[in-house]
């Protein structure tokens, strides 16, 4: 098996993702060998567990200590106060202790509200992520982000709460629908444009065997994207400064998500928040036109939205409400060149409907 | 005024406790001088906005930021996760961002609630802790623990959450009932066994006038404990260790409050457990019986529990599942002398039994 081993943090909070083909079957002796509890809650989405039954099963065996599965359903809406409670009652009512293990085996939902439940049963139980999106593996499953939704906004109540492992095994992603690989590029993306030109290209180059899940493709993107943003949050772990870089497109996507109250997927949203970004900065004259046009073809690979007419005023009250902005200002990360971002741009208002406009423009209108 | 300051852990979570009589009133300077943000929520116990409305009103208005007053329902039953829900849509209602503060002023039940609404709100907003119950004062405001209850469990859903600044101020107790006042010498007594003869012996001698409320007392009395809090959570933060040994009657203690369902004051049953804690480690040879009777002098002071007749297996029960066990089996905190405190350590249920019945014993009949 080729895998990818790639360490965040540093001290008492440091962890590592195990990154490769069948790296889930690993489980059992990383929890026994990193001396963790092997009383374990697996937390399952649906359709995962719909696909990869028998693999989960196999690897449940393994766990002598209590053990049991949690089946959450898919889909953002689940990302509730709801579903966490429901998560919390399980756990009460099996009686499990401090010595306790979560593991999260799905995408970002599964992930984040997995995570919130490890964080805050009992003041912190331990937790894996494993996910099973491309967008999970690239992104949320490492970072130590968790949080459900609440009063409509995303992620407004969570913790930063760092995982003990994680694993990103590859096998998972094979039974995904094509509509969630394309979606999982948006945050892939992202990390083309916070690295060099090199990964750049790399991603720019090789998006079609990205999307259509070239084993030696993603052995190699996979850990690239980690890898930054593993060098990211052990600089920065609870967002203060540097952190913010990651959250290119994000003002903009949270704001498209909200609107469209989660029919869209978080990858598309990215996406489409990326264009936003890049065009606020060509208005900004933080680039010009030659860059717009050069840094829009990676993001426009996806071009997810154009069908969607969003209300601009509308989506500019959501970005005001967004849990990054102090003081009613809303700050966006913008772009200067390939790995070159600016943190904390203000904008007017203007200037911010305009981008958003132009990114719900069919491309050759541009 | 006679202040004293008392610092708590190191590094980038530390904080003081500020002390004495009016400190409250502090606060904005306190705010400023520190750095932190000026949108403030204050969450207040119901009866201490009746009884110090104005004192409250005339610091709220020093914040020319956002600044809310959030009424508590006083009582343990409302440390639930309907409360926390409230709490959390109030802050979204209000558009309050990442650059917030919340200040706790009250009791355990509005310093946990509203410390575990801090911790997770937008993933940690700023916190104040303003204990104003003795109880509070002396252990609860200190140390972050954070929590609500749930499936009629005590605490089971919570998390670590150090505060910014902690203010001590000994004017709020004036207003309290006696039997609050005594109630928080629960927690008080426990100190007197974690520390030397000489704090023993000082809490011993002036028991009366803490009841009393006697300023100078308490300027000594209050200090004293915290102190001896902060060092222990300084040592052991997030209770891997050392910490346990705060738990000191409080597995017995939190099984008496769940089965009366919470109709026991917190620090009625820390000593009531404390008794049960001399019992047990008589029982099982840990202290002689001319030791057990001389240390049951100082809890059998508050001694509230001559009329209750608890069902000792339930009781039993009810200790199997509390959040500091593992593997299934009870881990009792006991005394060895004043100062001297064995940690982890496993009794028979006959023992347990034995200790149960002799605390709900009238003291005559011992």
């Amino acid at each position: 098996m080729k895998m990818k081993v790639i360490k965040v943090l540093k001290g008492k909070n440091k962890y590592e993702v195990f990154s490769g083909i069948g790296t889930f079957n690993l489980l059992p002796d990383l929890v026994s060998q990193k001396g963790l509890y092997s009383n374990i809650l697996f937390v399952v989405d649906q359709n995962v567990m719909k696909y990869h039954s028998d693999k989960i099963k196999s690897v449940r065996e393994k766990f002598t200590g209590k053990n049991n599965i949690y089946i959450m359903p898919s889909g953002e809406k689940n990302k509730s106060n709801e579903r966490y409670n429901r998560i919390l009652t399980f756990l009460a009512e099996n009686n499990y202790g401090r010595d306790s293990l979560i593991a999260a085996v799905g995408g970002g939902v599964t992930g984040d509200i997995a995570g919130f439940v490890a964080s805050t049963y009992l003041r912190g139980v331990q937790l894996v992520q494993i996910p099973t999106t491309l967008l999970a593996a690239v992104d949320s499953s490492v970072g130590g982000k968790t949080g459900i939704n609440f009063f409509n906004r995303k992620n407004i109540v969570g913790t930063f709460y760092q995982p003990d492992i994680v694993l990103t095994d590859t096998d998972f992603l094979k039974t995904l629908p094509k509509s969630e690989i394309i979606s999982g590029t948006g945050e892939i993306i992202k990390y083309a444009f916070l690295s060099g030109r090199e990964f750049y290209n790399e991603i720019n180059d090789s998006y079609n065997s990205i999307i259509s899940l070239d084993d030696k493709t993603l052995n190699k993107i996979i850990p690239g994207c980690i890898r930054i943003k593993a060098e990211i949050v052990t600089e920065d772990e609870q967002e203060s400064g540097l952190r913010k870089i990651l959250n290119l497109g994000h003002t903009f996507a949270h704001a498209y998500e909200s609107y469209f109250n989660f029919r869209i997927k978080h990858g598309n949203a990215v996406a489409a928040g990326i264009i936003s970004a890049l065009y606020l900065s060509f208005k900004k004259g933080i680039i010009n036109q030659t860059s717009l046009k050069y840094f829009l073809n990676l993001p426009l690979k996806i071009y997810p939205n154009k069908s969607l007419k969003p209300d601009g005023n509308e989506i500019f009250t959501r970005m005001l409400s967004d849990k990054k902005n102090k003081s009613g200002r809303i700050k966006f990360i913008l772009l200067k060149d390939i790995g070159e971002v600016l943190i904390d741009v203000e904008a007017d208002k203007d200037e911010v409907l305009y981008s958003i406009r132009k990114t719900f423009i069919p491309q050759s209108d541009f």
